[in-house]
């Protein structure tokens, strides 16, 4: 991703917090992470987040989903020490989120872009709606024409240890 | 409390929510927590909740300050089994908090209201501003004069096992 690529979807996502009415501070405004997952389709596939916390016991996150953007397939493993890996909730807070876990398939797999998919149990979030993944479960979640705010109350993070159902994906971004 | 009282702060508690742009859906609009801490005082030191999730990782709630209304001292002791109390995250979504933690005073007390106040190092958030509370730090919480809107995400919640500084309070209210 090149830094205009960056700088134009930060900005981008910045008219989505404002939609969902989300007020953020100016450190957390200059900081928004943009994540390509390093496939360089990022309106595709593409994620952009702003972090308020994330330690030892707990996290919380604030993502943006552009119009039919995906989030891939992943799922949290356990950790290296045995812990049980990350269990996460997503509150739609703007917009409509198809979300897609393990379980029983009960949609067409249209709503997948290219690359590798392969759980399809649908779930729509709209605002003031809410799913738990459990740690460990395959999921990836895409937004309607709207976009979508998604506010995640979850465990502690390590997005560096996720697993991706793509192996060409990266997911700690590389600005150029 | 009547059931009068908790009626008429939870309907109020809702115009809160409304001001913050927080999106409830019907079941949450319907149990909204109204705290008046067994003290029968509910507009001085009170608190209204919504909660979104608590499980044994991690928990996210709303809350709802009306003007100058105080949520009283307290901590959130070790657990039973030797597991660390409660850590929590206050970020403003609306209004102005006025948070009061160990440490040097740096402040007058009067803004607490009857009742036993031990700790007067203040922390002011406004919207998009946050603080963490470790556990077993003695704190509470007030609202300027319109009112606050709070996210808190937080290690897993018991309510029941906080420990007050006032031993008049009773936390799990009793409605009529």
């Amino acid at each position: 991703m090149t830094k205009k690529e960056y700088n134009e979807a930060a900005a981008k996502a910045l008219t989505y917090f404002e939609k969902a009415a989300i007020v953020l501070n100016e450190e957390e405004k200059r900081t928004v992470e943009v994540a390509d997952f390093g496939l360089g389709r990022l309106l595709e596939t593409g994620l952009q987040l702003v972090t308020y916390v994330n330690n030892d016991r707990y996290c919380a996150k604030e993502m943006v989903l552009f119009p039919h953007q995906t989030c891939p397939e992943h799922l949290h493993p356990q950790r290296a020490d045995g812990a049980p890996g990350k269990r996460e909730t997503f509150r739609c807070r703007y917009g409509r989120v198809y979300l897609y876990v393990e379980g029983a398939q009960n949609c067409d797999a249209s709503r997948a872009p290219a690359g590798v998919y392969t759980v399809f149990h649908e779930i729509v979030l709209t605002p003031g709606e809410q799913y738990t993944i459990e740690a460990g479960t395959k999921h990836w979640f895409t937004a309607g024409e709207d976009g979508a705010v998604i506010s995640e109350f979850s465990s502690n993070s390590q997005d560096e240890s996720d697993i991706f159902s793509d192996p060409a994906i990266v997911r700690i971004p590389e600005i150029e």
